[in-house]
């Protein structure tokens, strides 16, 4: 099966337009077939602010109400997403931007109410995704650029974790592709002491992953990046990649020099 | 050769959001292949008031300044944008939104300075339009919908009248489809009298267009729509109609109740 890398950026990077630009680069040396997808930056809080929209939450969990759920859908599906497809053409890669709504190609579900109503908030539906209009386009050599937005047929546009989008969609492909999914973030890779870079884990499997945390030496931040790695990995991807943005281009064909797991 | 239609929604209905979503359902009903270009509205001003962006203006002539571009980028390109994608995937329509930035599709540049430096207006580069990758989606039966946005092909993202990308794209599909194309927007069709309605002109050649100019019986915002339709049929569109957005249905397929260009 032919290689496709579907990526993912953070929004550390997208807010530091320096950074942004380097990282554009890099995915554009990278050959072959490739998704980008990007999450949503601190840009959307500093609009929203000038715009009144006050954070909202429950718990302390973000809630995304009626107002917020447009600022994102403006700033991730317009502003965010438009700017990388625009770079991303400047340097020879034929891009396109879209949401989940587009081509009705991530359809979702708002989340249900448990203790929290989160509010406009998607909850991707893997079985639902549809590969073909993807195929078509990376056929023609156009590369999907993904805003973390989902939509749930309904006409209601859906605030959607970026990490599980990437997860839903490597997945989707890997009947088609043979698939690396890479999560790119502003660390080496996964690290058994958060403060000391030098202790990254260069290969993660299942035993190893459940003895990290029965130590409890992950971070909490990284266990969904993981679990939705090894959703992935369990559902037809041939591998995940945790790695630092700067280090995309081993991360996707070299020796690896973030964290594999698989 | 199948027929196509191009259809340009201007930004008084999309500011109305029962009008709207009327004119989707329309849209929705309306058989065959089909294009949407929608303008931006009176929403973007709202929204960059808020923000503090003050509108930039130079002998009478809105400049779009570099805080403008950024606003109409997140709100054409995304808000309005993907409130009318995720509005017709709810009415069974698979819509697809995009910007001339998006696949590369609408290659401008940006608006040369003569007496006036428009900012970053961009003015649409026909010859280089490439319908292949709207061929595809058209043929895979998804409606492509560009926000009033094109793309200079060095990283800078251009507003651009919706009038002229509907215009441009009709044109450069015409070599593939029978293409009509229709200007819908809050009048029965072009007036010879603005302020009465039974005067409508059901239909204008080029003869009628230089004796009703030579009256100085048509409105100065009429001119430049009439100019787009006859660019467009020099270049091969089949005919244009300009009419109000809810006769778009007799507009597309009926006897037109609007004005038929020809």
């Amino acid at each position: 099966m032919e290689k496709l890398y579907v990526i993912k950026i953070g929004g550390n990077v997208i807010d530091d337009e320096q950074r942004l630009t380097g990282f554009l680069q890099t995915v554009s040396q990278l050959r072959g077939k490739k998704i980008l997808v990007h999450g949503g930056g601190k840009i959307a809080s500093a609009i929203g602010e000038k715009l009144g929209i006050k954070p909202n939450y429950v718990n302390g969990r973000r809630i995304t109400d009626a107002e917020t759920i447009d600022l994102v859908t403006m700033v991730y599906g317009g502003l965010v997403n438009k700017k990388i497809v625009a770079g991303l053409q400047a340097m020879g890669t034929d891009a396109i931007g879209l949401t989940g709504a587009d081509g009705n190609l991530i359809p979702a579900v708002k989340r249900p109410v448990k203790d929290i109503d989160y509010g406009f908030v998607g909850d991707v539906q893997p079985a639902e995704l549809d590969p073909a209009l993807l195929v078509l386009l990376l056929e023609k050599g156009v590369m999907p650029v993904f805003a973390p937005l989902t939509h749930d047929g309904m006409g209601q546009v859906l605030n959607t974790n970026a990490d599980t989008i990437a997860s839903a969609l490597a997945v989707c492909l890997s009947r088609r592709y043979a698939v690396r999914l890479i999560y790119c973030f502003e660390k080496k890779g996964v690290l058994a002491d958060i403060s000391n870079e030098q202790s990254l884990v260069p290969l993660i499997d299942r035993v190893l992953y459940e003895q990290l945390k029965a130590e409890h030496k992950l971070a909490d931040g990284i266990l969904p990046k993981i679990d939705n790695a090894f959703e992935a990995i369990n559902n037809g991807v041939q591998e995940v990649v945790i790695g630092d943005a700067r280090d995309l281009l081993c991360n996707a064909s070299g020796p690896v020099s973030g964290t594999l797991i698989k």
